[in-house]
């Protein structure tokens, strides 16, 4: 990351817990990042969308917005889309320095003015009020993460990938010997797509070290966990 | 404006019914503008949030959008913050040839990603259903114009004005003989609020042009007008 920064560089922007590993950055990776954007002189924008789906060690996340000395130079921001399932309220916000806000505000005023009153109302309600049913939502979400996992494990000649952490999606490498597995994510998710009727995100969609894996979403119900993995199962087979 | 365009030039926006005279622009001069931009190969960007608060000659409106022949280089702005009280809803639309909106939404993907939901569905309701109500709200519109007006020539040895013929607001120009008279527009408009506390916009935040004037709103109600524009007059009075 150090080699890319250059005269141009106003940030370092990433995504922890990430998108779309589902893993969650280490306090010691954070510190490392803090120091490189301290000494370049540029902001670190940290995206923690999907801070509130944590499975496993919640003492694990760990956000630069807690040291207060950082706070100058770390810009926090936050969706209600994921955890509230308020995508459609379009609301969010962010947290930084005060004097980084003003700034902020003065290009947020003058895209989009505001947020809805009305997806304001429902934010406070939501970020008051939900805290109960966001813990049932993440539950429900690991049980969804292991359903998938679980058949992951089977096709293990196929896909080799990490247990992702957080989020609701994980990130299998390509692995199959055979001319799907040496064909491009892109190519690979199309096939899938047209044969097997399953809609997966190429990882080249997210850059070049992206390549020759694929994003499965596990975001959807169970039901629709099991079709989609069996008929993921199903093309390989008929392979 | 033939002038002022060069190769950075990239399209004209104008909003008629304007903002903050009120006037409503002849078909003739737009034309003209048609004929510039054309000519210039830029946009018209056509900002016509005000077009249902006309008072007297409703035939008078003419979008340059009614050209089919036109319309590659016509892009047509409208929110429903105006005539229907929508603005806490954040929605509004854009109408322009199917290969402009095209490009438009790529920016407007990756900026905003859509309007809410909520207000999407609200939007719908509005278009669909309220044609009677704006229509009412603009008569009373046209009572608060009338009123606003009244107060104004009485106060004719301090401001000189055009009746505008649509939108809510009055732009007056600063004609009085005293010192306040020949203040800029901001010290002006200073002044009015700390000593009359009546809250106008100053003509500059307009551009050059608009020195020497105020923006008067008459989108509150009529009790709030009479008593702003009673505190106008008393202010003149004690000068």
């Amino acid at each position: 990351m150090a080699k890319k920064i250059n005269f141009r560089t106003a940030a370092i922007l990433f995504c922890n817990p990430n998108n779309p590993t589902g893993a969650i950055f280490t306090k010691e990776d954070l510190f490392k990042l803090a120091e490189l954007a301290w000494k370049k002189k540029i902001f670190v924008i940290c995206d923690e969308v999907y801070k509130d789906f944590i499975y496993e060690g919640e003492d694990f996340f760990f956000s630069l917005a807690q040291i207060p000395d950082l706070r100058k130079m770390v810009i926090r921001v936050f969706s209600l889309s994921k955890i509230y399932a308020m995508t459609g309220w379009r609301i969010g916000f962010v947290h930084s320095d005060e004097e980084n806000i003003s700034e902020i505000v003065k290009v947020h005023d003058a895209l989009v003015t505001c947020a809805p009153t009305v997806s304001q109302y429902a934010a406070i309600a939501a970020l008051d009020f939900a805290n109960k049913e966001a813990k049932e939502f993440c539950r429900q979400y690991q049980e969804r993460r292991d359903l998938i996992c679980g058949y992951l494990d089977e096709l293990s000649e196929v896909f080799s990938y990490q247990k992702p952490n957080s989020s609701y999606f994980v990130f299998p490498k390509i692995i199959s010997k055979s001319k799907q597995g040496k064909a491009n994510s892109w190519n690979f998710a199309t096939d899938l797509l047209n044969k097997a009727r399953v809609a997966v995100v190429p990882g080249i969609a997210f850059g070049p070290s992206g390549e020759k894996h694929i994003r499965l979403s596990f975001g959807r119900d169970k039901k629709d966990i099991h079709e989609a993995m069996k008929r993921i199962k199903n093309y390989f087979a008929s392979l």
